[in-house]
């Protein structure tokens, strides 16, 4: 199973003709015996023309170094037995990656957390009526997949479930989140008392105990509907990728939009002698039992369901009429978990800067993993460790990177992040000082190089797909995307400038770096070729992914190398490659968004009250149908955008500024290395936090990117005035129009004072 | 089973106070044993204010003698055994209709055409390769639906498919429609020499086996997926309305795009003696054999496929992955048929005119069904029956009406609309002259009013919608209608001005009156709120339809008001009342759609070479499956549509002055009834027919409404240029442009001759 190193091996040896001014010289290229040369077109963002050129020979060593033979002997041995938090090969895992990275010269520690992770002593789910059955909640063994029998795993559950003995009618919610409970309400269905079951998607699954609780509903269950990653989507494994009928999706349920992380110790870290909320206090966990299962548990409980016909896009890929219900289902879950504290081993390994250690560029994988992982999180951690190991060894080999390099190998993300949370919070003064980037990886397959992240990042992290080898097409992994937009319509063919990148929500370890702390994040993967079922399955496994994720590791060598060159180029540029115009163009548009959204909603109130005044949804309802019209909205007010435009007007000027201030300064040599200058530059995400959050939810205090309170995974960009237009608080949308107006002044006010520090270099 | 009539009768005695001039006056009505009055605000169009008031007194005894009872006591007695072309049963229907109607007082006779109606003798579908299996082809009896075990019943199978003994692999190509070869052509699979199995759905099925024909197939399979009208719609037959899993869709295949009717004698009445084409020559008959099944027989066939996994959009409610193969399902259909001539038995029933005999307003309703057909089409055909009743008890109680009625019960509908189009064939030139308009209907359920035809008549039968009681809700069935379409978003909230009529494709007898020759045509009925799935399947029964389609036959005496009332207002009016700025307003509108699809094409084609150029399609496929880039586009010319503006500025003055003039001249008083202003306004529609037809189908001669070639039902309008268009057909494109403008000048002409007709009466 063990695959040949890239088949062309490139060694920079030297960065030649370092000579005076444009046009750039050549690099020297080993390829194989041959020594050839590359013509050095442009220098990377935030290199003058020198630096550059060194910095495109040490990345032609980055290329030829990354060995995907590496990820796969790792991936094999990390997923020999299951690594849930607390899991006896999780620790060893913990203590190999440190080995590791100690023997690639970094200094390493495992640092421990103890935090909240109950394990289920009791689980049950049985119909009563109209016909008794017993969910089997199990997933069998796979004989074509050794590692579903491996021992020691898990039970399927959801973390942060409340305790709970309770029977009811079942209703059928489709994916229980807002606008499901509005549908169910035009049906004349009200779910109080009332046990709800929901299929996954649509939301991050968190968000459905909690609107099914804020409802009236006394238990949740999930289940996997096959329309979704099942087999209607292609085939199920062991012949395909997807999930098989009792593949079950585990999977935490806390609140995190309210908070991440250890549900005891909001805001602080989570040590073995830090102050604690008790469980009955913390307010992420569930207030409801909640349990997934397969849609082979699903079904007998479906079908038994009376009721209305589901609405159309509610119907899901199982060979049943959908109906709502409620009953004559009525079904009964126990649970009852340990409700213990576990230690998480997050790895902390820190290659110091050899110019400016306090500039700090972090990058982190969690890995831990719900069952036997090797998808999430392993795909992703791997890449993290080989491309550490190329950067380690140049290190060792002379060739230092010029700040600080911090590698965090995250523990339990998968109950809530919890492992980067604590740490984030239990280090946030030093990291709000120093930390330049934070750079996030998860679990990665084959396809397309999806990029998220900080807008301030945008055109470094286009710069660095446009240096790297897709490695299907021998394209580069930045025309292989623009290529794929072009064809679905969203670029235009040969489009040549930046791809735009996705804000961040949430759902994986970036959130307390950006959100909590306002630290310019990237988050980096490779999909959309190896989709499949197997999330937070016992069938995530090394089989699986070997065959259907990312056969040779090709992919997750070139994520190696993405990442490697994005950690390597910051840490060694001469000025910080953030660029702001891209940041105020997507602002500009989430302003226009935002007020479109009053728009729809005048225009649907309007709408709406006209049709209930001409008894519109009474006279069109099926009369031997129960059809409860909606309720009539109140008015609209027009709202003062004016703030906001002040401010972007004013941060559009200070951005312009910058980002030609940079460029002129780079491009009339190296300028002087500016402590002060850094220091201004990693404030400017800092820059767009507030102290006191967002409303309600103190702990998320970015205000342009933030997951949504009903979304969950799902980012709300200028969350603040989002969330209270899509809630109607008009009066508190007012404020937070002013509110985020002042926090772009607070950006414009950084980077003015940048250009200053930056003046004597011009 | 029976009900009651509706619970309050309305008799109206007599047109009181017939006084001059505006404000009207009043109509008394007998309510019970009280006497009312009503007040007159507005006569319906096209008639003067005197006649118009006896003509509601008049509608007020239609209102009150409709009785939904005679409507369920026919569908009962009509569909106690198999009614199919040359079934005893249909012809005793026949029988019992002719005699109804004699005993209403027309004139009747049953009109005999020899029919090519082929009947199944061998059907058999067998999978030889993986896994040996025979399809039933059998719709069981079900114990709730006594009519499911009636005998004498037709097996299942599609009409004019060709003999044929063929084996081959297997390809899912969807709906078999062209785009679905597009999506096939990109994965690499050609059907040539392949048995294709297509979904229902999509267009009208006969396009099916034709398009896989024309891409190379030997064989067709039609089934119905359960995604469609099986139970992911609702609860199946007998526990709800929809489609079991062993109930098969029949249905004639010939070539109805080109000429329906009876294959061999296309343009000519088959009389006994009629000169007929061979079966061999008949164009319309289809090249290769095709057989519908039940999904319960098609899933075996489709489990057995393999090959990529078809697109998100093709997939079914089967739970498995559909796969389009090719293979390695191996197929063998074997199909024989006797290629007999069959007599179908029209019942014509002919009340002459009391004032105006030659001109005709004619009303049908096919009578024949594919098995036990209640829904199809007995629950229009009593509703007919009905409204003939009481038309024709009014007139032998001296209520004569002024024109002529013409009632067709056809025979042989389902083949292919033969009994209509035979009986327009073979009396076109007296049809040509007399026919006023044709009103159509066909099956008939519960819910909104559907109101397709000729724009022409949009004013009138809007007026009519609102002279009518919804049943359910108490409102018109026009308010009803207006609320759907608020609340669906198509029109406002309590907007007054008229519904938008649909344009006529093809589906039902209206065709051969309304396309072939040009007769003003509508076809109404109710739906909406009776979903379900017994279409041409034995479970199409009394039992079914007395439970989900109309339970109590409400909309059924709803749906006879209305054509009673469209009738006699026909019959009776002044001023036939078509009204020609609506049809101006909807030609406009088409004129717009066509040039936006000339626009749309030039812009994919763009799109298209650019992402061609860019090689975008093969980097963003996923290399380790077939992906084939769609072929480059030639360039898109700019049409002249000048031509088309200046005529239907033309037509548009002369709509706005026969509008305005009618309305003048009725408000004046009564006109003289002039035959040479009938015989002009009769000539409008005709002016829209030319008599060498659309290209490529010659019998297909209306300018602005057809059947699409490659839809079958669905309508083309603006059929010759929009179907060039489609086609890339530039030349034809623009010479069709021209075609339609001269078509419009011709219609602008008639009407300008009969403002000069009309003025003695300004």
């Amino acid at each position: 199973m063990r695959h040949p190193a890239a088949s062309v091996a490139f060694v920079a040896l030297a960065a030649a003709a370092a000579g005076a001014g444009w046009p750039a010289p050549l690099v020297a290229i080993q390829e194989g015996a041959a020594t050839k040369t590359k013509l050095v077109k442009q220098v990377p963002l935030g290199f003058s023309y020198e630096t550059g050129v060194a910095q495109l020979a040490a990345e032609e060593q980055i290329d030829a170094r990354v060995n995907p033979s590496n990820l796969e002997e790792w991936m094999y041995r990390m997923t020999r037995a299951p690594f849930y938090v607390g899991a006896p090969h999780n620790i060893e895992n913990a203590r190999f990656t440190a080995e590791l990275y100690r023997s690639w010269g970094y200094e390493t520690e495992i640092v421990e957390y103890e935090v909240l992770f109950p394990a289920p002593l009791l689980r049950s789910v049985e119909m009563l009526e109209p016909t008794p059955f017993t969910a089997s909640l199990q997933e069998p063994e796979i004989p074509e997949d050794p590692s579903s029998g491996v021992d020691g795993k898990l039970p399927t559950y959801n973390a942060y479930s409340a305790d709970g003995d309770v029977t009811a009618e079942l209703v059928y919610v489709n994916q229980g989140i807002p606008r499901d409970y509005e549908e169910l309400a035009r049906m004349g269905i009200d779910v109080r008392g009332k046990i709800v079951i929901a299929r996954y998607g649509g939301s991050w699954r968190g968000i459905k105990p909690k609107v099914a609780h804020e409802h009236g509903a006394i238990g949740t269950i999930l289940y996997s509907d096959p329309r979704d990653d099942g087999y209607f989507q292609g085939d199920t494994y062991p012949d395909g990728p997807y999930r098989p009928g009792f593949g079950v999706q585990r999977g935490a349920v806390q609140d995190m939009p309210r908070y991440p992380g250890d549900p005891l110790t909001p805001g602080v870290g989570a040590t073995a002698d830090a102050e604690r909320l008790t469980v009955e206090e913390a307010p992420t966990i569930m207030k409801i039992p909640v349990l997934p299962m397969s849609w082979e548990d699903a079904l007998p409980l479906l079908s038994a369901l009376e009721g209305p016909v589901a609405p159309p896009s509610w119907r899901g890929a199982l060979p049943i009429t959908y109906h709502v219900g409620p009953g004559p289902a009525v079904v009964r879950i126990q649970l009852e978990f340990d409700w213990k504290l576990e230690t998480a081993y997050n790895v902390i390994a820190k290659l110091p800067g050899s110019e400016l250690p306090e500039e700090w560029i972090i990058r982190g994988n969690h890995r831990d993993g719900w069952a036997m992982g090797a998808q999430d999180p392993i795909s992703g951690h791997v890449v993290m460790m080989e491309e550490a190991r190329v950067l380690g060894e140049l290190a060792q080999q002379g060739q230092r990177l010029r700040r600080t390099v911090v590698y965090g190998s995250w523990d339990a993300e998968e109950p809530g992040l919890l492992g980067s949370t604590e740490w984030v919070e239990h280090n946030a003064p030093e990291l709000s000082e120093k930390a330049v980037a934070y750079i996030n990886t998860d679990g990665s397959g084959r396809g397309f190089l999806g990029m998220g992240g900080s807008h301030s990042l945008q055109t470094f992290i286009n710069e660095v797909a446009r240096s790297v080898q897709d490695p299907q097409t021998g394209v580069t992994v930045w025309e292989r995307l623009q290529a794929a937009r072009a064809v679905s319509g969203s670029r235009s063919a040969g489009q040549k400038d930046d791809i735009s990148i996705s804000p961040l929500g949430s759902g994986s370890d970036y959130t307390p770096f950006l959100q909590h702390l306002g630290i310019a994040s990237l988050n980096l993967g490779f999909g959309g070729e190896s989709g499949g079922g197997s999330y937070h399955s016992q069938y995530d496994s090394f089989e699986h992914y070997t065959r259907f994720g990312d056969p040779g590791f090709l992919y997750g060598a070139a994520l190696a190398r993405v990442t490697a060159k994005a950690v390597s180029r910051l840490a060694n540029a001469d000025v910080l490659p953030y660029q702001f115009t891209p940041l105020v163009g997507h602002i500009r548009t989430y302003r226009d968004e935002v007020e479109a959204l009053v728009e729809a909603a005048r225009a649907e109130t309007e709408t709406r009250n006209a049709l209930l005044a001409a008894r519109a949804f009474e006279l069109a309802a099926d009369p031997t149908k129960t059809s409860v019209p909606p309720g009539a909205l109140g008015p609209v007010p027009f709202l003062n955008f004016a703030p906001l435009d002040n401010a972007l007007a004013r941060l559009a000027g200070s951005a312009a500024s910058w980002d030609g201030a940079v460029a002129g300064a780079l491009k009339a040599g190296r300028p002087e290395v500016s402590v002060e200058l850094g220091a201004a530059l990693i404030a400017t995400e800092r820059a767009l936090i507030r102290p006191d959050g967002l409303p309600r939810r103190s702990w998320y205090r970015h205000q342009i990117y933030a997951p949504g309170f009903y979304t969950g995974y799902g980012v709300k960009t200028l969350p603040g005035i989002r969330e209270a237009i899509e809630e109607r608080a008009w009066d508190e949308a007012a404020a937070q129009i002013e509110r985020v107006a002042g926090t772009l002044e607070s950006l414009a006010e950084v980077l003015d004072e940048a250009v200053e520090l930056l003046k004597p270099s011009l």
